[in-house]
């Protein structure tokens, strides 16, 4: 990451940029208005990505960012813009997403900072690691003159590639709930523990994780993924004393998706009971669906307009840093279609006509929405 | 390793025991007899053990072997007695179970050399970063003149308990098949690949675990275990693209568990087609049934009779090094009574008046089969 910072450092100061790395690590970059003081917006998205991901996740936002300040040709608009890429967004490392905007926003809490990853290192002990003082999370939070975020990302989906569609404005982000459900059983010998005395955890875990998919298959909007599980001891000759499992649930309606977790947790109970083991489930997120900013999204279609996409509005299925952002700052985000609607995969891809022509709108809507913005409030 | 070969040797020593660890690290002690040249009759079990285990698991049968030396009080026996304590039994690290018994036998061989664990260190790495010369691995064969092994072991099982016995002898060690399983399908956005168009790898697997488990509770005899399990990425909201699982299959009779093994492969595929995964099983181990030697099994009969035990006989669920050495050597093994059937696990115990007994048992049975030996053939 202090590579991936290096690189896009480089890019940004010889535009004018003024970069730093603020104190959870994310690249925060200004490029100044024609005249101060002046408002801000703020253009970004997330450096980190999965394990074994693709090229274009997160990275191509904060890329297109860069090259929206480069096709301004050294024009300065009447605000500022800053130029934002997020650290730890995916949640891999410590199971909790969008560490790096929850700081923009204050809700990096102490709670969060002690959280441990897999080798029992704190969010709080990860900062320091990386050469940055958690005292002073303070000056990570967004600058009290930004009045509006603004975020390119990969749909990471298969529906505007199904549409013939470049590019589209997103109008809510799906709320999405992360659990970690535990079956604990007890682990026994694999040749001389008749079928019928086991306390199978992991035989457990699989009977949830078919639930788990026919709830999702049968609920219209609904997903719902079982997408790690770790069966301890884990080896081949000893039946599993325990099983952990994560759960991610995503609707576009709360009341759906809250009653689908319900429902699973307690379907986790049921299995359990009926096989003698214990259940744990433990929330790991609760993000209500967000309805992105109605004007700028209504600006982002006539700029979609304008540069002769079919202005196409669309549901997020993924959980997004503008969501984060939202809660302090009007926000809009703009989709790329993405090739066989594959990310989170090496295989994962963007056309270059559809950045060519992301690019365009971008910079369509930074001189389109620059008249309106001195009026507009600031919540941060 | 080397602190437990250290220990056991500073108990033997004074025994007047010669003690060397083999070129598969494999602790070898030799208590001379009254007159050389002589037969030599083995006391064995393994020092290794699963991960979470127990304290008695193999080891148990190490300091039975010694405690038997201690019991003879000097007492020399017209025949030699080599104890020993054999390395990577459980096959947690390889894959492959038995490792130090085989080399006894002459199988370790350079296909079994080059197999390699999870960080891609080979048997033969693993063995010189022991300290020890895998080129030296024919010192570790058995010595010729070797007319008997004997093991005493956990039961590991709940029968022993159930019956209020506190030994019993093995007349037969069930067949085993393992089995690495993997389902190839593809990652990808938890978020917004809708249900109809995934091909996670986990929900295929549990289809699958839960087959496994229902075959093995409608087959008599039968076991059937999935104890390990790796999802990858293995993250919360990515689909997972593949998912390997380890099966281990144990039936007394050959013809039933093959059949069990082919139906379970079978059925693997057919979920895979059905998903429209891939799926890949490799084997890893296929050991037959293996009788004990019925001469010394008799023998032992006798024994646990003189000693106040009803002479009960079972065939054993688990492995063990016994069947690897009765390739070569006639073979016997006495089964101690596991409180709760409990192992494999922390809370794995045994009573000390069991311990007592099986010392008991074991002075009587090098008493009795003194005279019988002389007469013997080695296979070794």
């Amino acid at each position: 990451m202090h590579n991936v910072h290096g690189e896009i450092r480089r890019w940004l100061e010889p535009l004018g940029a003024c970069v730093r790395v603020d104190a959870v690590g994310n690249l925060r970059a200004v490029y100044p208005a024609s005249d101060a003081p002046a408002s801000t917006v703020m253009i970004g998205s997330h450096l980190d990505t999965v394990p074994n991901a693709g090229a274009f996740d997160g990275v191509l936002g904060v890329v297109l960012a860069v090259a929206c300040l480069e096709a301004l040709g050294g024009e300065r608009l009447p605000y500022a813009i800053e130029v934002a890429g997020f650290s730890e967004e995916e949640g891999v490392r410590f199971g909790v997403p969008f560490i790096g905007s929850r700081a923009l926003v204050g809700r990096v809490d102490q709670g969060l900072l002690s959280l441990q990853d897999a080798r029992g290192i704190s969010v709080r002990e990860a900062i320091q690691d990386f050469g940055l003082d958690p005292q002073e999370l303070g000056q990570a939070r967004l600058r009290p003159e930004t009045c509006a975020y603004l975020e390119f990302h990969l749909e990471q989906g298969p529906v505007l590639e199904k549409l013939g569609l470049p590019l589209a404005a997103v109008e809510a982000i799906a709320g999405q709930s992360r659990y970690e459900l535990t079956f604990l059983g007890r682990s026994n010998h694999a040749g001389t523990t008749p079928m019928d005395l086991r306390f199978d955890a992991l035989a457990a875990a699989a009977e949830w994780i078919l639930l788990v998919e026919r709830l999702a298959k049968s609920t219209a909007g609904l997903v719902a993924t079982v997408g790690s599980i770790e069966a301890q001891p884990g080896a081949t000759n000893v039946i599993a004393g325990e099983a952990r499992l994560s759960l991610d649930v995503r609707h576009g309606d709360d009341a759906a998706r809250k009653s689908a977790v319900d429902s699973l947790v307690q379907q986790a109970r049921e299995v359990g009971e009926r096989r003698g083991l214990s259940v744990r489930a433990a929330q790991r997120l609760d993000q209500s669906a967000v309805p992105m900013d109605a004007f700028l999204t209504a600006q982002l279609e006539e700029t979609l307009r304008q540069t002769g996409c079919p202005p196409r509005r669309m549901v997020s299925g993924a959980g997004h840093d503008a969501m984060i952002l939202a809660e302090k700052v009007p926000s809009a985000m703009i989709f790329l279609r993405t090739p066989g609607g594959i990310s989170h995969h090496p295989a994962e891809s963007v056309a270059i006509d559809d950045v060519a022509k992301a690019i365009e709108a971008g910079l369509h809507l930074l001189h389109q929405i620059a008249p309106t913005l001195r009026s507009r409030t600031c919540r941060a």
